[in-house]
């Protein structure tokens, strides 16, 4: 599928996007899916899982506010979608700052197939680590490390794996692609990690697991783009990142777009 | 009472709204009720409940993040706003969506005595259905459908019912009326429709169930109106809602109002 | 340490915050916690409170929207902080609103110390009278004894007590400083004391109790007053407070600052 077409079908589609995700972001998930198209859902109790499941278009899990009945919920969820054949998009939240964390998303990723893996590169690579249990702590990203975590991860848990930082890596283990769009306007308001993830739920319905990330970064960073030139600091440049999502269409991101492929 | 004067009374009186209610829009709610001169409280937890309740002037429930423990502080909380002979404004999120959200509102609702029941038109059909058992899944709203299903809530749960949509219906059973102020701009912003149930708890403080609903109606729509005026992109919008929800008085709903009385 | 400073320092540091707090405003204090040059963390799961609290700078508990397994997270979060010697600031949301609330504020300053206890008026005159079994339900606060309020729950409670309200007090029994920085602007939007609440949660990880309570108190009511010059209105107004976090300086604290210490 053309990358910008993609954009055109999620809104023609609208998909149904259910998410169980932490309770900092619900409200700003919501709106960034309805402000592209989509139609945002949150359900997390197991008495409803299968019903919800079953009406969405994908499922969307996010661990940043995690406990126990919450996790119960999510493994519930990633059983039923796989068995659905919903697309999951999981994003490991604080992965690597506690071990409760990381190891909830191995199990989540151990248990089911995820569509997209979405990460920065600490959460990413402290799963790698944890998984081959070669690995502390970790340090600040460079570049070249980063598509490599991402290249890893894609290969060790069979998925497509995306690593966000000031470059972003796209990988499925056999190609991989470098995105540059965006501006460090993002780092200063909560959750925009999560909403590009959100995002990937809904491009998820309508696009393979490398399309569906690529046209998520793309679409997302550029919108941000605009609404920083509008508005350059972070409360009226939050807002304006809703109205760019909902304005943004197929000839800005085909004007805007800085992705190349590159070697895995 | 004047419909128009509710505003000012309930400005004077600034009620005490106790919400029990979803994880997406804690936060905007409570924002919708202080910018119409409210004064929101948010709790859930049974060992406060009565207190709560008893110097609170209304209690609003909204189902759409439930579980277990939520559900049970739900059934306690219709009961003792009952006792204590407050209103109870019921917000069925997603029911119809699943089994677990559908029984929930009817448990709620054959437990205790509501005030308001707010939903949109595939919510408050479900609730029929599910009582007559008569109905599968719901199609598509047309306008008298619309209005049928209010009037039939209406008596078969002996409340007052809102359907909200193009047009948004109240009946008490023994009037109806017509409101046809809004703007399409508010589905692009997540949990209007709970925004506005919000709004008829403050309402209830000071008015009729017909008349707070009604007036609830007006003066959040047409507040949206002027916000999308202003602003006719989703981010920006919901930001001048709530400027509007401050801004907008008795003249500017007796300008603008679209309200008619019809044949129940 | 001179107090404009405190916010150069603070920015320098970008100290990691970890919040136990309430529904309503984890996305705000969240995205407070950023503009202002902070990094905030969101985590209630006994399973990681350790680990979390461990590598974060301080914890603020926030009893906003309580139940039992998070006044359990609550409990666990104080001792650990102490132990790790991170400060605690406690906002002891409704206390006196219900015997609940007060009791778990009493509670977890039973069990730890507090690097700052902030609260309203209503709020702080509670805990002191429960404490002392001497009052019922509180009266609205004048000036005078607002301050009064502040010097007695620092001495019980042995902390830095902060009063705000249109004069704001700072107290730690020994010094006492009102500050009259500010817009009643700050009143229509909601959490706008548990912001002030988690600012001090940043500035504590580079200042004295009293130093921090102050610099939170003139960061963030200086950052309201050019909000509200800005944007009269709440929806605007709530966005603009995010930019003036982001966008105040020392220069601009030293130009505005109403501050002046009194006798305690």
């Amino acid at each position: 599928m053309d990358i910008e077409r993609a954009l055109k079908e999620l809104r023609r589609r609208r998909p149904l996007v259910h998410n169980i995700t932490n309770f900092v972001v619900m409200n700003t998930t919501a709106n960034v899916l309805l402000a592209i198209g989509a139609s945002p859902v949150m359900a997390h109790a197991i008495e409803e899982l299968e019903e919800m499941i079953n009406i969405a278009d994908s499922v969307v899990i996010n661990i940043g506010t995690l406990d126990e009945s919450w996790v119960e919920s999510m493994i519930h969820a990633v059983k039923i979608a796989n068995e659905y054949e919903k697309p999951v998009i999981l994003d490991p939240v604080g992965a690597g700052a506690t071990r409760y964390r990381t190891s909830t998303a191995l199990k989540l990723i151990e248990i089911g197939d995820i569509y997209i893996l979405r990460g920065n590169y600490s959460e990413i690579k402290s799963l790698i680590g944890e998984k081959g249990r070669t690995r502390g702590v970790d340090s600040i990203s460079s570049g070249e490390d980063a598509k490599d975590v991402a290249v890893k991860a894609s290969e060790m848990f069979n998925t497509t794996a995306v690593v966000t930082g000031k470059v972003d890596y796209v990988s499925n283990g056999k190609k991989c692609y470098a995105i540059e769009n965006g501006t460090p306007m993002l780092a200063w308001v909560t959750g925009t990690g999560c909403m590009l993830t959100s995002i990937m739920g809904a491009f998820s319905a309508v696009a393979s697991p490398l399309d569906a990330a690529i046209a998520s970064l793309l679409t997302f960073e550029i919108a941000a783009e605009k609404a920083e030139e509008e508005a350059p600091y972070p409360g009226s440049f939050h807002m304006k990142l809703y109205d760019w999502l909902y304005r943004i269409d197929e000839e800005l991101i085909r004007k805007r777009k800085k992705v190349r492929e590159i070697e895995p």
